[in-house]
C-alpha cells in the first residue's frame, strides 16, 4: 500500500509500504476513506517530537471502512463504516476506567506517533472495541473526520475544561483550525460574548461567521485594554489559549477575571511565566489536558441533530495520493487561507 | 484603646488610638476578647503590602463581645459572643451572590489591611450580618480564633479546591500552621495517604501527630525521588503548595499525577515558571484562590460535632498588651516551635 | 392607588388601596410599569393557597421605577428602572447565604401571597438590594417581566436540576407558557432532541416553532410508545414536569432511561405514585425546587446579548386597569391561544 | 463441584454441579476461596427475583484465585488472589463507558442472578479484566469479600448520591448491613451527625460503637419528632433508605430539610406515595441506584490505609459446604445478631 512516512526532521514522502495485519486480538484493520493533516503533524515533522522515528507512518484522524477484525473484536465486523478516534484506550486500565483515556497505560496518542497512522490506505486499530464509532446512517462522512481530534480536543481541553456557561464572557485566543474549534463548540453551552484574538485578519473574518462576538488582531490592536473595555475592566470569564506559546498563555493571564478558568488547548514546547504575584489570590482555576475523545458519542448525537455543523472547517481537499501537496497548502495556511483539507483515497 | 499599629516597613506599637465608632448602619463594634497574628501581618511589617499605611492597626482574626450594632444590623445585639471573619462581605454585590466573599466589591480583606483590625481592644466590623458568626453555646472560644482565617483558608483555597477525595494520595508541602491547618482538614475526606514537606523537623514531627502519613525533610531527602517511590512513579493526585515561593510551587509542578490537582494556598511575592512543555498534555488543574470564608458555618458544625479540633494549632498564649512579644514568638517560630499565638484581652 | 385585590376564593377586584409606604431600612417602593398573570395567581384564586387571605394584592412579576428606597438600600435609587424577582431574598440567612433564596428565613416568595403584590400601581419591595435587577440600557423593557419568575423557574428548576447537557435527548411534559420556557431555555445546552408533550395542538404548533424537534399529543396518540420509538427503547435522558398532576408526573417516571434525570416544575397538589419497584436500580435523579431566582443575572446577560427572546412568550397586551379582562383570557388560554399577558401602567 | 442451587421458590441444596468452563475470551475462572450470602439472595429464595430459574447457583461477593484466563484478559493470570465484583462490565458499550456498569448491556448484576454465581467452589466470570480485581499484598482476604457488593453500594447508592458533605445532618433509615455499611462509609465525608434509625435494639446498639451519633428505635421513639428536635425543626441534610419499603421510605420524606436530598439503597417490591403537594417546593433530590462498583479501587486503597475496616460487618463464620447452615444464621438475623457471615472454601 502507499502511505505518508516520516523520515526525520523536514523529511517526508508518500511511498509503497507493507500493508498492516492484525497483531492482537483486539485490534482492527480499516481501509482509509478519508483523513486529514493536524497542527501536531507539522510539530512531528519539525522534529520537535523526537519519540517518532523514521520510518513511522503519520496521521491520527479518519474514517473508513472495516476490513478485518480480531477475535476479541464484538462492537465491529467487516464492511462497517467507521470513525477513528485519535486516542487508543484499552478501556480496561485505571485511567480508561476513569474516562481518561488520554492516558490509556496501553493507548492514549499512539495512531502517528508510536505506532503507524491514518495517513495511508490502511491502518491498523488497537483496543478497536473502545476506539472507533460506527457512523449514523446518512452522515456526511467527510464531516466526520472533524470528530477524530479537532472537535473533542477544541470541546474537552477548552469549553469543558474552562466550564463555559450561559451568560458567560469567553476569550479564544487563536483563531487557527483548533481556535475556530472552540469558538464553535463554545456555543454549545451559549455565552454572552465570545472575543477571538488573532494576528491573520482573514481568520478573524472567518471567526465572526462562526460566532465570534467581538475579534481583535493583535499584531494591530491593543488586546489587553480592549478585552478591559468590554469587559467593564473586570476581565473574561474563560480564556482558551489555543496557539501554545508563553505570550498567548501570558495574555489569558492578564485578561482573567476573578473567578475565572485559564483553559490550555496549545501545545507548549516551552514553561511559561505564571504571575502568582498577581494571580494567587483571584480564585483562577488553570487546566491542561490532551483529549480523552470522551465527547466523541456526544459529538456524533449533536452532528446528526444538526445542532454542530464540522463541515464548515475544511477548505480544501486533495485525493490521498496528492498528500504533499496538501502538506504544502496546511503548511501555508495563511496565504491559502487553509482551515482544514480532507484527503480521499478513491 | 490601646492597639497593635503599623507605622512603615519593620515598624509597629502597641500604643493608644481613639476607639472605633459605627460609621455605617451595617457595622457592629466588637470589644475583642482573643485574637492572634498571622503570617500576612509578618509580610505586612516586612512592608510588602503596599497599601497598608502608617497607623493601621493591624489584625483580621478573633473573638469577642458585641458592644454596639448599626440600624441595619438584624442578626446580632448587643452582649452577642462572636466570631469574626477575616473577609467581610457586602451580602449584595456580583461577587457576593456566588459566595465569592473574597473579591466583594465594598469588603474582601480589609480588616487590618485597608481598615483598622482586630489586634485592639476594640473593632469595627463592616457588614456585620455577613462577617460574624455567633459562637455556638459551650464552644472553646480560644479554638474557634482559628475559624476567622486559618482553618477556612486551608479548607478552602487547599482541600476543597484541591479536591481531596477518599484513597487520594496528597501531597502538602509546607508544615507551617498553614500547611497544618491544610493536613488537618484534608482529612475530612480521608484520603489513603498525606504526605507533608517541610526543612523544619520540628513541624514534620508535629504532622506526624496530625495525621500526615509520610513525611519528607526536603533539605536532607530527595523530595521528588521519595514522592515518586511512595507512588510507584505516577506522582500525587493532589499537591497542595503552602509555602508561597517558586521552588515549592515547582516541586508540586513535578509531583503532580496525570489528571491531579495542583491547590495554591501560599502568597506569592514572584512569578513562577510554569512548565507547560511537560504539563500541557498531563490533564491537571491548578488552582489559585484568596479564602472566601464560604465554609466557616460548616467548620463551626464540624467544631461542635468534634470531628475537628482547632485548638491544637495553639501552642503560645500572651496577654493582649504582650502583643510585641507574641510577635517576637511568632516571628522566630522555628526558635520556639510557634504555630498559632493567642493574645487574650483581660 | 388601584390595585387587583383578592377577596376569598373565585373572588377578585381591581380598586382602590392605600399606596404602600417604606417600612424596613431594606425596603424600596416601585411604581409599576408592566406586570404580567401568573398560573399561581390562578391558583391562589381557586382557593388553593389558603395563606392568601383577603384584601391581599396579587402579582409576584413586573418592572418598574423607583420611587424611594429604604435608608439600608445601597444598590438603587429613585428613578433606577428595575426587573422585580418574584424571590425575595434577605441576603443574610443560612439559606441565602447557600443560594438559596426559595427558603430565605425572612422572605422567600413572599409578593404577592404573604404581603401586597405587583398587580397594582405601586408595590413595596422588601430586601430591595437582593430583589430587584438594574434594566440594563436600551432593554426591551416588556421582554424583561419574563425573567421576574417563569424564565428563571423554568431554567432552575427545570433545566438546571435536569442537567440537561449537549447531545441529550429532553422530554418536556406540558406545553403551557411554563413548558414552553423550558423548551426555550433548555436550548441553551444544545440539547439533540426536546420531546415536547401536550394536549393542546395549538401548543404544541407553537412548541414547534420555539424549537421542539418532535411534539405529541397526548390525547391522541401513546406518548410511551412514541417517545419510546424515538429512543431506540431507552427512554429519554430528562424528562422535566411542567404540569403538576400525577398523570403527568408518572409518565415522566415510565419513560425516563437509565441514568436519567426527572424534573418537576408543576405545582402539584396531591402526592403520586413513586414506582420504586422499577425505578430503583435505574439509577435516576428526581429532583423538586421552588425558583430561588439565582439565574436572574445570567438570563439578563442572555437576553442583552440576544441569545434569549423572551418577548416570544407574550400572545396579549391590557392596560393595568383593564387586568380582570386579561385574567379572563389568561384563564382561557385555549381559547385565546394566550402564553403569557402583558398589562402596562399607562 | 459442590454448589448452593436454587430450586424454585423456597427451596435451594448444596449439590454436585459441573464445574464450570471458559465460554468467551474474556472469561476467568476463579476458585472460590471466601464467599458470603446477600439479602438479595434472600429475595431470591422467596421468589421475588422471577429472573433467576431453577438450577441457578447463587451468590455474587466472594474473593478467590485464578485458575485459568480467556484468551482475551490481559490483566489477570492463572493463580492470581482476586476480588470478584457483583457487577459485571463488558468496558465497551455506552453505559460502561459512563461508569454505568450496572446497566451493562451485556453485563450488570448477572452473577447468582441470570449466570451461575459464588456460592460454589468454583465460578466462571464474564469480562474479567473489567470485573475482578487485584487484592493487595497483606490484606486480609476475608474482609475483602465486602467490597464484593455491600460497601460499594452503600457508598455509592447511599453516601455519593446522598452527597454527605463535612458538617452535614444524616439519617441513616434501617441499621442491618447495608445500612450500617452506610453508616460506615458516610464517615469518609465527616458528617456532624449520623442518626441511624431501625426496629431492633441490639443493630441500633453496633450502630453506635459504628459512628452513629443518635440511634432511633422507631418502634418504641416518634422517630418525626425525635430527628425534628436534633435539627431544630428543619430536617436532615441528607436521609439514606436502607429497607426497601413504602413506610422507611415516606419517613425519609418527612424527615428531609429543604435543599436536601434522599438517597435510595433499599430494594422495593412496591410502590411508594411521593408527597410532592409537600415536596414539590422544597428544593430536594431523590436518588436511586444499582450499584456500578466505580468505588471498588478507592474502596481498596481506603482498607489498605486503614481508613476503613469492613471485617467489622462479618459476625460469623462457616465452612462453604456448611452454607445451609450458614443462611439459617443469616435469615434470623435478630435472633442470631448476624451481620454478615464468611463461608470458607478450605
Amino acid at each position: 500500500m502507499k502511505a505518508l512516512v516520516y523520515h526525520g526532521a523536514g523529511k517526508k514522502a508518500w511511498e509503497e509500504k507493507p500493508s498492516p495485519s492484525i497483531i492482537d486480538q483486539t485490534d482492527a484493520l480499516i481501509k482509509i476513506y478519508k483523513t486529514t493533516i493536524c497542527g501536531t503533524d507539522l510539530h512531528i515533522l519539525k522534529g520537535d517530537v523526537p519519540e517518532v522515528t523514521d520510518g513511522r507512518i503519520l496521521g491520527h484522524e479518519g474514517v473508513g471502512t472495516v476490513e478485518e477484525v480480531g477475535s476479541a473484536v464484538t462492537g465491529f465486523k467487516k464492511d462497517d463504516r467507521v470513525l477513528i478516534s485519535c486516542i487508543s484506550g484499552c478501556g480496561k486500565c485505571e485511567y480508561c476506567k476513569k474516562g481518561m483515556y488520554s492516558h490509556c497505560e496501553k493507548g492514549g496518542w499512539i495512531l502517528g506517533h508510536l505506532i503507524d497512522g491514518t495517513q495511508a490506505e490502511y491502518v491498523r486499530i488497537p483496543f478497536a472495541d473502545n476506539s472507533l464509532y460506527h457512523i449514523p446512517e446518512g452522515a456526511d462522512e467527510e464531516a466526520l473526520v472533524m470528530l477524530s481530534d479537532i472537535l473533542p480536543t477544541a470541546l474537552e481541553c477548552g469549553v469543558l475544561n474552562g466550564q463555559v456557561k450561559p451568560g458567560d464572557t469567553v476569550a479564544v485566543v487563536g483563531a487557527g483550525p483548533i481556535g475556530l474549534a472552540v469558538l464553535i463548540t463554545a456555543q454549545f453551552y451559549t455565552p454572552a460574548a465570545i472575543i477571538i484574538v488573532d494576528i491573520d485578519d482573514n481568520r478573524l473574518q472567518v471567526a465572526g461567521t462562526f460566532g465570534a462576538t467581538h475579534t481583535i488582531n493583535s499584531s494591530t490592536e491593543n488586546t489587553l485594554e480592549k478585552i478591559m473595555s468590554l469587559t467593564d475592566g473586570k476581565g473574561v470569564d474563560v480564556a482558551i489559549e489555543a496557539v501554545g506559546i508563553p505570550a498567548t498563555f501570558e495574555l489569558c493571564e492578564s485578561i482573567i477575571a476573578p473567578g475565572g478558568r485559564i483553559a490550555n488547548v496549545g501545545v507548549h514546547g516551552k514553561s511559561v511565566s505564571l504571575h502568582l504575584e498577581k494571580l494567587w489570590s483571584k480564585n483562577i482555576t488553570i487546566t491542561t489536558r490532551l483529549v480523552d475523545t470522551v465527547s466523541t458519542s456526544m459529538l456524533l448525537k449533536t452532528v446528526t441533530a444538526k445542532k454542530l455543523d464540522p463541515a464548515k472547517l475544511i477548505t480544501h481537499h486533495f485525493a490521498l495520493n496528492d498528500i504533499v501537496n496538501a502538506y504544502d497548502t496546511f503548511e501555508n495556511a495563511a496565504r491559502e487561507k487553509t482551515l482544514k483539507v480532507i484527503l480521499t483515497n478513491e
